[in-house]
C-alpha cells in the first residue's frame, strides 16, 4: 500500500497590458502548490485528498482552499468537496488559450462552477465522477451552494471527451450553473490534428448568462522550439465586437517563455508577455 | 545531527444524518496536512515544531494553524505555543469513538483546551510536558488564554496513563477549564483487553460546565477485516435520555470503511458512513 | 532540467522581558516554513518562487504570505512580487542583533520595504535585482505600493556589499522608503575580522523616519561552542539614551541557546533566552 505526500505546482510571472483599466501594464504574479496526500489500499483502491495553495497579484496574502478529497480505481474517480466540475474539465474547452497568463476571450463567458483555488462559499459542497476508458473520458457533477439548508438551487453538469486518430470531440452542458435558476450552458468542440506541427480547432459554447453564444475558431502551430496560436471568436451580442488573438510560446527546456496580442469583445486590447514554469 | 520537514496526515469523507438539523443528511468531508519541522542535536535532543493545515466541510478556505514548538529528549517531552493538554491526551478518553468522523456520546461534554487546529485566541500560549517511562505516561499542561495581560484565568491540567498486562487506567483532571473560573472536570477510565479480539471499558467523567457526569461503558471486538463497536452512556442530567452506539469498522489494507448509529443525550439520532484513510 | 519542491524553515521559543509592557514577562514563539518550487531550464536559467507559512505568538493563526517570484542564472537574479528589498538585503545591516529572537536596538529604525512574512498591501508589487561575482555583490530594488492607481509613491532603494579579506563594507540606501514621499534613507557599515575568533564592526544608519542618524558599534568573540556579543548604539535624538546589549549564543550542534540583555533608547529593559533551530 502506497501512501505519502507530494507537492507540486506552477509560477508564472511577466507584464499584461489592458487599455481599459486605470494602470494599463501591470506586473502579474502567481505561485501555486498542490500539497497532495495519498493512500493506495492492497485492493488498488487510491483515497486522497488535496488542498491548494495560491497566491495571484493583488491579493495580501496567499489562499490555502477548501480540500478535495477522493476516491479513484483504474479509468473511475470519485471526488467530493471542492472537487472540479464536469463542464470545466471538458477536453477542448480552453484550448484557444495563449500567452503565459493562458487566457482567451474564446473561453466560456457565462457563469459555471469550477474547482476552487480561492475561497468556497460555506457548505459548499461538489460530487464529481469520471471515467475513462482508451481515448474516451465521461464525467458528470453536481453542486449544492449550502448543504445546510433546504431548496439550495444546485448545478448538475456532464461531459464527454472522445479521440480517434487526428480528430478530438467535447461534449458538456452544464444546468443551473453556478446555482442559477435557469442558467443552463452547452458546450461542442471539436480538433483536428493536421501533423505533428499544426492543430485546428472549433469550439461552440451557448449559456444563459453570457448573453449569447461564443463560437471560437483557433489553430496552432509548432516549428521547433516555438509554436505560434491564433483564435477568432464571435459572441452572438447586439454591438459586440469580433475577438481575436496572436499568442507564441517559445519552449526554454522546463520553462516557456509566452506572449499574445488580443481584442475584445468592446474592441478592447489584451497583451501579455512573460513566463511559465511547471514543478 | 538529523533535520528536515516531513508532511503527513489524512483524509475522511463520507456522509452523516443528524435528525434534528434542517437537512438531516450532508457530506462530510475534511483534509489534514501537518508541516512538521525539527532538528536533532548532537547530544540527542530534539528540537521542532508544527503547523497544521486543515479543511473541514463548512469552512469556506482551510486553516494554517498557530505553531506548536516542542523539544523532546528520550521519554520527556515540552512544547510551548499551541500545544497539546494534559487532559485532552489522556490514554482512554476518547476510546468510545466510532463511525469515520470519530464521534461519541461518550466523550468528555465539558469545555477544555485542546490542541487548536483552527485558530486560537490572540496571545493563546500553553505550555506541556510529559514523561514516558515503559508503560507510564505523566503529563502536566498550563494554558494562558491571554498572556498579554494580566489577570488572565489559567487552564491547569494533568493526566497519568499505566498499562499492565491486559490491563490500562488513565486518570486526568483540570482546573479553570477553558479559562473559566471554578470550571473543573475529572476523568477516570479503564479498559481490559478479554484476548486478541476484544476489550471493554468504562470511562466516568465529571466536569463542572458539562450539567453532570458522564459514565461510558465501551467495547469492540475484531473477527478478520471488521470490528464491531458499541457503547452505554449516561450523563447524570435530570430529563437526559442513556446514549448508546453501535459501529463499525473495515479495514481496507490502508484505509477503512467506517459507520455507526448513536443515539443522544435528547433522544438524537446520528449516524455515518464513510472512509478515513491515513497518509 | 532540475525541477521540485523543497520545504525548509526555522522554529524558536523562549521568554522574553520587557520592562515597559503590561506582562514583562512573556512566552515567545515562531515557526517558519518556506515553500520554494522551481524548475532549472535546459539553458542553465533556474525559474523559481516562494511562498512562506509563518506563526509568531499573538497572531491567532498562521500566514500564508504573498508569492514571490524569481529567475536566476549563475550570479544574477530577479525577483518580482513580494520582493527582498535591496536595502534590507545589505550584507551588514542586522549585525549587531542578538538573542534567540534576534533583536538589536542597533537595527535601522526608520520605514522601509522588506520580504513580508505576513500580509502585504492589496496589489503590492516589486522588482528586485542582484549580482554577485566573488566578493562583491549588487542590489537595487523598486516597490510600488498599489500598481492598480496612478500616482503611487514608489520606494526605490539600492545596495553593495564588498569583502577583501578580513574586511567587509556594506553601503545602502533608499528613496521614499516604505512609499512615504522624502522618506530617505542611508546606511553605510563596515566590519573587520580581527582572528578566527573575534569580530568588529560599526554601522551608520541615516533615516528621515527613525527623528536621527543612529551609529552602531558592535563585536562578536567565539570561545569553543560560545559566541559572545555586544553593542552599543547610539540614536541622535533629544533626549534619547545610549542603548546596548550584551548577549550568548551557546551551539547544541544543530540548534542555539541565546540570550541577551538589552537597555533601549528610552531606557527600557529588554531581555531574552531561548533556542533557535533551523531545519
Amino acid at each position: 500500500a502506497e501512501t505519502g505526500v507530494t507537492l507540486s505546482g506552477y509560477g508564472r510571472f511577466g507584464l499584461t497590458y489592458l487599455d481599459t483599466r486605470a494602470v494599463e501594464t501591470q506586473v502579474t504574479t502567481r505561485l501555486r502548490f498542490n500539497i497532495d496526500g495519498k493512500t493506495e489500499t492492497d485492493s488498488g483502491v487510491t483515497f486522497g485528498g488535496r488542498i491548494r495553495i495560491q497566491h495571484t497579484n493583488g491579493a495580501t496574502d496567499a489562499t490555502a482552499n477548501a480540500a478535495m478529497l477522493y476516491a479513484s480505481f483504474e479509468g473511475f474517480r470519485v471526488e467530493v468537496g471542492n472537487v472540479n466540475t464536469a463542464f470545466d474539465s471538458a477536453g477542448l474547452i480552453y484550448n484557444a488559450e495563449m500567452g503565459f497568463v493562458d487566457s482567451s476571450y474564446g473561453d466560456p463567458q457565462g457563469a459555471f462552477f469550477a474547482y476552487a483555488s480561492g475561497a468556497t462559499p460555506a457548505n459548499y459542497t461538489g460530487v464529481f465522477a469520471s471515467y475513462s476508458m482508451g481515448d474516451f473520458t465521461g464525467r458528470i457533477s453536481y453542486v449544492n451552494p449550502d448543504q445546510t439548508v433546504s431548496g439550495s438551487t444546485e448545478e448538475l453538469s456532464v461531459s464527454f471527451d472522445y479521440a480517434s486518430g487526428p480528430f478530438a470531440v467535447s461534449l458538456a452542458a452544464y444546468q443551473d450553473g453556478a446555482g442559477l435558476a435557469n442558467n443552463d450552458g452547452f458546450f461542442l468542440g471539436a480538433a483536428y490534428t493536421i501533423n505533428d506541427a499544426a492543430t485546428v480547432g472549433l469550439n461552440y459554447i451557448d449559456e444563459d448568462s453570457a448573453g449569447g453564444r461564443v463560437v471560437t475558431l483557433y489553430g496552432n502551430y509548432t516549428m521547433g522550439a516555438t509554436t505560434l496560436r491564433a483564435y477568432v471568436a464571435d459572441l452572438d451580442v447586439a454591438g459586440a465586437d469580433t475577438a481575436y488573438g496572436l499568442g507564441a510560446d517559445y519552449d526554454l527546456g522546463g520553462a516557456r517563455l509566452s506572449g499574445s496580442i488580443q481584442s475584445g469583445y468592446a474592441g478592447e486590447t489584451w497583451a501579455d508577455v512573460g513566463v511559465r514554469f511547471d514543478f
